[in-house]
């Protein structure tokens, strides 16, 4: 299934046609194609180039370790999500290099995050991230140093068959993609005041 | 100046052109080219959908509002920063629309930021986006209401000669890009277990 963003202006191909799946084709994901999407995680911008994100990651195929990461989500995500070929644990560091908060690291996650989600899109992969998850397993299954904080969970992979689906998963798959209108968030010098329209 | 990630992996070509200059050419953004850009945020995914992020954009050409917004950096960023064609303003919403604490608000903006940033190289432009700000002076300038958070203000435009730069910021202009080791941020299945290489 292809569901690109709902838009007439003109979106980058992967940014359009990124979105978040939960049916996933039963195909396996390549170790350079998996690679290449952390890679484009490593060159997101950070706050003094921190990168202070940190993925663990299994493929179906590894068996034992995809499961153990599966069991650190919920029940509702691991429905669909132990379809998936790859799935990843997403942490975010504590402190910076001097020992302080590391106040932009879920900032910065983010970003990673959502760089790899392009390129994923871009080489026809989807990735979903789920908040849905049992932070202190996903700790404890990947033996995480306490500086690090358990973040997020990722399921990468080609998108599938949405008839795949439980019942009321296969609606929200094929539901329409919904956003906040533009003038809802971006403001032109005072917030609430809209953007002057195309000419 | 064009600066690519320093890769051998075939990253999308926007992500790897992406990344962060301080010498912005003298050539204003059209509305409808800053209009794609943010409309690449409004189609990120964040956590339930609720879009936590908002923007309030000044284009230099507009003089009092994109001086209102410049003044929100600290000095070492107005030093170049008064140079780019356009200034955003990024504030993360505090609360989920059941008025819970929006834990994931930070981690979303940072993946709208990155959009808007990927969407920009995508077109010839690139974003800095800069955490050295004023923040108290943010929420007054543009009268942001109490339940958003002043985050990040981001630089936009076509990227310019280094040599306009104050020196020891030119000299960072053309520093090499560096990251982290691959291995040092991506583990297989357990904390600081390598991926296998490439076959």
């Amino acid at each position: 299934m292809h569901k690109p963003a709902d838009t007439d202006l003109p979106l980058a191909v992967p940014i359009r046609d990124r979105w978040s799946p939960r049916a996933f084709a039963d195909r396996s994901v390549a170790p350079d194609v998996l690679r290449t999407v952390l890679e484009a995680a490593r060159w997101a911008p950070s706050a003094s180039n921190q990168q202070p994100w940190r993925y663990v990651v299994a493929r179906r195929e590894d068996g034992p370790a995809f499961e153990a990461l599966l069991a650190c989500l919920n029940e509702i995500n691991q429905r669909w999500a132990k379809h998936a070929p790859v799935l990843m644990l997403g942490f975010a560091k504590r402190t910076t290099p001097q020992g302080k908060p590391a106040f932009y690291a879920h900032h910065d996650l983010g970003a990673a995050s959502l760089s790899m989600a392009i390129q994923a899109a871009a080489m026809g992969l989807q990735i979903h991230q789920m908040a849905g998850i049992h932070k202190p397993a996903m700790v404890e299954t990947v033996g995480a140093p306490d500086d690090f904080e358990p973040m997020t969970t990722l399921a990468l992979g080609y998108p599938g068959d949405p008839d795949t689906l439980p019942g009321e998963l296969a609606e929200r798959e094929r539901a329409p993609r919904t956003r906040h209108r533009f003038d809802d968030l971006f403001f032109a010098g005072t917030w609430g005041d809209a953007l002057p329209a195309d000419p």
